[in-house]
């Protein structure tokens, strides 16, 4: 199989590149390195199934020129702006970054008769629901631009998958943790104490709770929804079971970071920063049902996450 | 109240500024003749209340004058591209004069502290779901770009409803008729007979049944909903009771239109062009809890907009 992964030197992409290769397929690699690093693909240097190009998913010519060449059997498009915070700072961003990626591929897709995607989507979509999340709940009302701009791709998705043949998986992903993560709740704290090792300041009032998934679990997630979906559009929900809350994940840091005397600060509020869902859950049983099961529950998913990003560096 | 009015030129925002102006607002009125008609505003030349601007709402800076000059208590944002088939045959079309027409107000208002938003949203986010759809159904998967920059422009709308105080009320539109139509099936179907009386072109097999409403009641629901609403983000249904048949609508055209030898001719396949929605119907409990409605039936409402336009041209 070959297959373009965009966003492929980023946190998620570059774990799937991995166990794409390993499996068996020739990968083709597009980053820009906007949140992307070359560190996370640089032990795929010299691997005869993996061939990177630097480039903007949204140039056009060139994407189409990849296309050309690569002769594509499906794609895994991973590439976005996943920083919230950074997202509600500049609403082009996640419009550029998430949507018009997306609807850039699959016109691409669609001219190059490449009929297969996996679209990385998010809890964010949802908003503040506060249910036990399956995948066909309503209403969907983003709280941000980045939950807005993955509404708007899925949407997209939907019609090209409908109209145009473009057999789709949609997986919607937790809140995922493990090495290469470019930021996020561990990396974020790591970096304060490593900055500052008297005081964590936490934003929120660190009870925001959320099940966290360890990025193997997930790439586990993707390649078994990849393998089993024949419907023109399926959509998955994965994430660890049980939740751990910000403050518990602030207490494991300082801990394994050896600063004890780390006076731990609460900026207060009931979450990090305008758009931030302070809590959800998700329903798994579709994606269970087809013989998925997270090997770690979010608790152990944040521990082993920590250990595997201090052992790699960050 | 001041009040502006995108595609105040159009079927439905014509109709709109009539009405907003019968209760005492005054109307800024934004069209950039798209879709809308200056005859569809002509009898309210020269009335105090009315103030027309030929203008994109994507032209930023412009729309910012507007603002500035005119000082608006709130937005009704009636432009976009309708026509779901033209639409098919362009994405840029529906993103640009949908989805971005909506984000780029959304900014202004925020810039110029208006706070409260009417958007003029649609049943075709739902894309092929059968059952009675309440506000909160879901999943979302649209079959159209219509739809997909709809749903587009509902996340966004939600975004800046809770993290920038815009209160927004959502109308998800059926099927509508009435004068002033600027395309549709009575609107289709005449024109086809005007050009040929002999023989009347159908879409589809004519199976395809929807609920149709009268432009007057939906007006109704509009200030009815815009009125009653005060949750940040109030979304609301409205569709004529019942559900009329195109095979039907073909046979009372033909009738009205007095060419009785006319032979109808159906395409086939279940639907009239890619994207279209061959049935669906509507909850409209919320918005009927609140005190609406229809005074007219699916296919009542369908035979009175037949007369309503033959007596006013079409």
């Amino acid at each position: 199989m070959r297959v373009l992964v965009t966003g492929g030197a980023g946190f998620i992409g570059s774990h799937l590149c991995d166990r794409l290769i390993d499996h068996g397929a020739s990968v083709w690699c597009v980053d820009n390195f906007h949140l992307g690093r070359r560190r996370n693909i640089a032990h795929l240097d010299g691997n005869n199934s993996f061939h990177f190009i630097e480039m903007d998913v949204l140039d056009r010519p060139s994407l189409g020129d990849v296309f050309a060449d690569a002769k594509f059997d499906a794609v895994f498009h991973m590439a976005a702006n996943s920083d919230i915070a950074a997202g509600n700072a500049d609403p082009e961003l996640d419009l550029r970054l998430n949507q018009l990626t997306t609807t850039t591929l699959l016109e691409t897709m669609q001219a190059h008769g490449v009929h297969r995607l996996f679209f990385a989507s998010t809890s964010a979509i949802f908003g503040e629901a506060s249910a036990n999340l399956h995948e066909d709940f309503g209403p969907l009302q983003p709280i941000s631009f980045y939950g807005a701009s993955k509404l708007a791709a899925e949407g997209y998705v939907s019609v090209y998958a409908n109209l145009f043949n473009i057999r789709s998986v949609i997986l919607r992903f937790p809140n995922v943790v493990g090495e290469r993560a470019t930021h996020g709740v561990i990396f974020d704290f790591l970096r304060k104490l490593e900055n500052n090792p008297a005081e964590l300041e936490v934003l929120g009032d660190g009870h925001q709770t959320k099940p966290y998934l360890y990025v193997a679990d997930l790439i586990d997630a993707i390649l078994l929804a990849w393998e089993k979906s024949t419907a023109p559009l399926a959509v998955y929900h994965a994430a660890g079971i049980g939740a751990t809350s910000v403050r518990d994940i602030a207490n494991i840091v300082v801990a394994a970071a050896g600063t004890r005397k780390t006076q731990i600060r609460y900026t207060g509020g009931d979450r990090g920063w305008p758009g931030d869902v302070p809590k959800f859950a998700y329903d798994i049983s579709r994606l269970q049902a087809l013989g998925w099961h997270p090997r770690r529950h979010s608790t152990d998913a944040v521990k082993f996450a920590l250990e595997r990003i201090l052992a790699n560096g960050f």
